[in-house]
């Protein structure tokens, strides 16, 4: 009640609760009984959080009343085992012989800011590319505020549940035909039905737009609490990577690569290929970055002996290293960096520029912010394919500089320059963003 | 010269540089010449920085002073190819003739806090329990702010370099027996020789001190990066991973799973199993965790019927899942977490409990920090070799939160409690513990 409140919906909006009767929640008047609501409006939806087993009779009055869509919250069903299971049984006969479409039960329902809905307070009300079908409503809550913080917008949210009528094949169909999604993300723990037709659909839809799945549920731990959870068996995860191979579709292993493949695919162009450039100061670090580079996929060429004579006439050999990975002792500063970074936006071979950025270039009074971003991004060319991607750790944030890092990270995404706070991360992202481009090309 | 003074070095510190000689340097009489220098006390250590092609004399010139030891940190030997190698030669023949002892050349040297010796301005002079062997000056200097930042402090920390002659072998021989020194930790990209030798020491070492390696150069670009950075080729990880089974040395990836693994030796007992019990709020989240703990070689077994009687207690069954992971749905407040947890300390087969932290329980006036603390940490008997580690991440910190949550980090470690910014770190640190301690066993 306070959300529709708190979100501006535009229609009306009718409390509903015996024991509340002629009482005010919200500024609206409680009605007593489902018959009783007024009929010169039809109700869009009906949100349901009543005790399980009041639910089917719920369900059959609200059909009278000519209602479509019900959301339940109620929980208490086939993830508490046989009875549970029962009934939804009953329910899904109450809805089916109602005409009544049902999202849950138990689930969180539907976030969209365009249409002034939303799950929880204090969500953006800014509509932007990323759908979000979730198995889970603590990751569909998480991810709603998870965006916000990691620089994107929803187009919709919908926590799926127990699926015993809406299931993740509806929203995906949706989604898939939905102008204002252009990246459908999911977290799936298992499928209920039709394991065909969604390998079909989504070999269809990723040509169309990326398609990221989170699949929750790995191994036989993992099984017993997605059991509990939403009432289902979890497939195994090496039929869902295989699946992935055949569908494009991008799989990630958790919340935080699901926000970074997110990030990705929004900011960075598919590569032409997995060749980075590494740019850093000393050997150590150097040698790690490739380390980490190449254990999740990535490859570290050689620089052309052209683009390594062009650096030398700047850079002195001693303490530096020009081949690749890129090292450059204490002659790392500001300037040379996009000096370097210029020549490295030339080589035919390299993608990827991936380079440590110093957070005295937006601390200091030195530097403004604005030119240092852009000066970055500008070292490509904006209608080349290559992308430039910016370690940064953030978690050692002083107190004195939050304002000011929370400002750069702003303006990094606006300007197309991507952080990532490991290179574990950075690899991992770009080779998913190559492997997906491959995909696109093979079905051309 | 501005670390001696910084550090408050006690003995007499002479600067030497024939195109200063006569002025003065951090107000020291600056020498011209190495002969020059004052005969009243011995001179324990030259620090060599003049380029490198000088360095055969400037060796030889120390040997006529009855200097035993030298830090050479100029660069430009065999890192840059045959040349420099030639050079490399000679410097140690020089070295022989005149009995001194060489570390480096190209190397950062040493950090000492008891015996007031550093490489970098603001490193602590708290002597601590961990030593730091580094084949990286940058990775030895970058070890040396995070132990600060990461609430522990360093015996000793050395710089390698291209170890001539002092190498790697003589300092886990050196660490072994010093006092001081509780945790041997390196940073190694590969072994210029005696590789039975290393093996053989690294086995004696395990049984009394844990050993902690990061091998850099995993891969052929890794390699180019090696061999460029001090001048040797890289051993094959294959082989490393054997080895480490082998002689029980704890292998880790990278830096951050360093520092993560010191910090888990340190806080952490070894654990008799590596089940572990998961605490959290719903279950979405819930089947992550379980997932990367799977993942990283833990176990998650059922809490047994009895301590499920006991939880249920007090917590309904709507929304919850008690067997393991633990969901709590909206019951997962500060009191019955710290019930949860005094119940699952008494569960026999578990030896770890791994929570999710809420920040709130230490930036609201409600609580008092310490005792949050104190009663996470009580929950478990001190004598038991059980662990609570705690989830929490804070990169997301606000602005107004940053100092509590410095003092909530130091505080957490004071009492030990281990916090981890995701289940995979404290997976894969608390398997490799759990590991180490099976290696021990099998030892006995």
């Amino acid at each position: 009640m306070e959300t529709f409140k708190e979100y501006g919906y535009s229609g009306p909006v009718y409390p509903v609760n015996p024991k509340y009767e002629g009482e005010e929640i919200q500024g609206l008047n409680v009605y007593g009984s489902i018959s009783s609501l007024p009929d010169d409006t039809p109700i869009d939806l009906a949100i349901i959080a009543v005790p399980a087993k009041v639910t089917p009779q719920i369900i059959e009055e609200l059909g009278q009343k000519g209602v479509l869509f019900a959301h339940i919250f109620s929980s208490g069903y086939s993830e508490l085992g046989k009875e549970g299971k029962q009934l939804e049984r009953q329910l899904l006969e109450k809805a089916t012989e109602n005409h009544i479409r049902i999202l849950g039960p138990n689930c969180m329902g539907i976030y969209n800011p365009k249409g002034r809905i939303g799950f929880s307070h204090r969500l953006s009300l800014v509509s932007g590319p990323v759908a979000f079908i979730s198995q889970s409503g603590g990751n569909a809550n998480r991810h709603a505020y998870a965006g916000i913080a990691s620089g994107y917008n929803f187009s919709k949210i919908v926590s799926l549940g127990n699926q015993i009528d809406l299931d993740i094949l509806d929203f995906l169909h949706y989604f898939r035909s939905d102008p204002d999604t252009k990246i459908i993300t999911m977290y799936v723990e298992n499928l209920k039905k039709g394991g065909n037709d969604f390998v079909k659909l989504l070999k269809e839809t990723t040509k169309e737009k990326p398609v990221i799945i989170w699949k929750g549920g790995k191994l036989d731990a993992g099984h017993s609490a997605v059991r509990s959870h939403t009432g289902g068996l979890a497939g195994n995860i090496k039929l869902w990577k295989s699946m992935a191979q055949q569908t494009g579709v991008i799989l990630v292993n958790n919340f935080k690569e699901l926000i970074e493949m997110i990030q990705t695919v929004l900011i960075l162009k598919i590569p032409k290929n997995r060749n980075i450039a590494i740019l850093t100061g000393g050997g150590g670090p150097a040698v790690e970055l490739t380390d980490e580079c190449e254990a999740y996929g990535l490859e570290v060429p050689r620089i052309t002996e052209e683009g390594q004579n062009k650096i030398r006439e700047f850079i002195p050999e001693v303490n530096s290293n020009l081949s690749n990975p890129l090292e450059f002792g204490a002659n790392g500063g500001y300037s040379n960096m996009i000096k370097v970074m210029n020549i490295l936006g030339e080589e035919p071979h390299i993608s990827n520029i991936l380079t440590t950025f110093n957070p005295r270039w937006y601390t200091s009074e030195k530097f403004n912010m604005d030119d240092v971003v852009k000066s970055f991004v500008n070292t490509i060319s904006q209608d080349s394919n290559k992308n430039i991607i910016c370690l940064f750790n953030s978690s050692r944030a002083r107190k004195d500089s939050v304002d000011l890092t929370d400002e750069f990270y702003v303006k990094a995404r606006e300007y197309g320059l991507m952080i990532y706070d490991s290179a574990r991360a950075a690899a991992i992202s770009l080779f998913r963003l190559w492997n997906y481009g491959k995909f696109l090309e093979s079905r051309n």
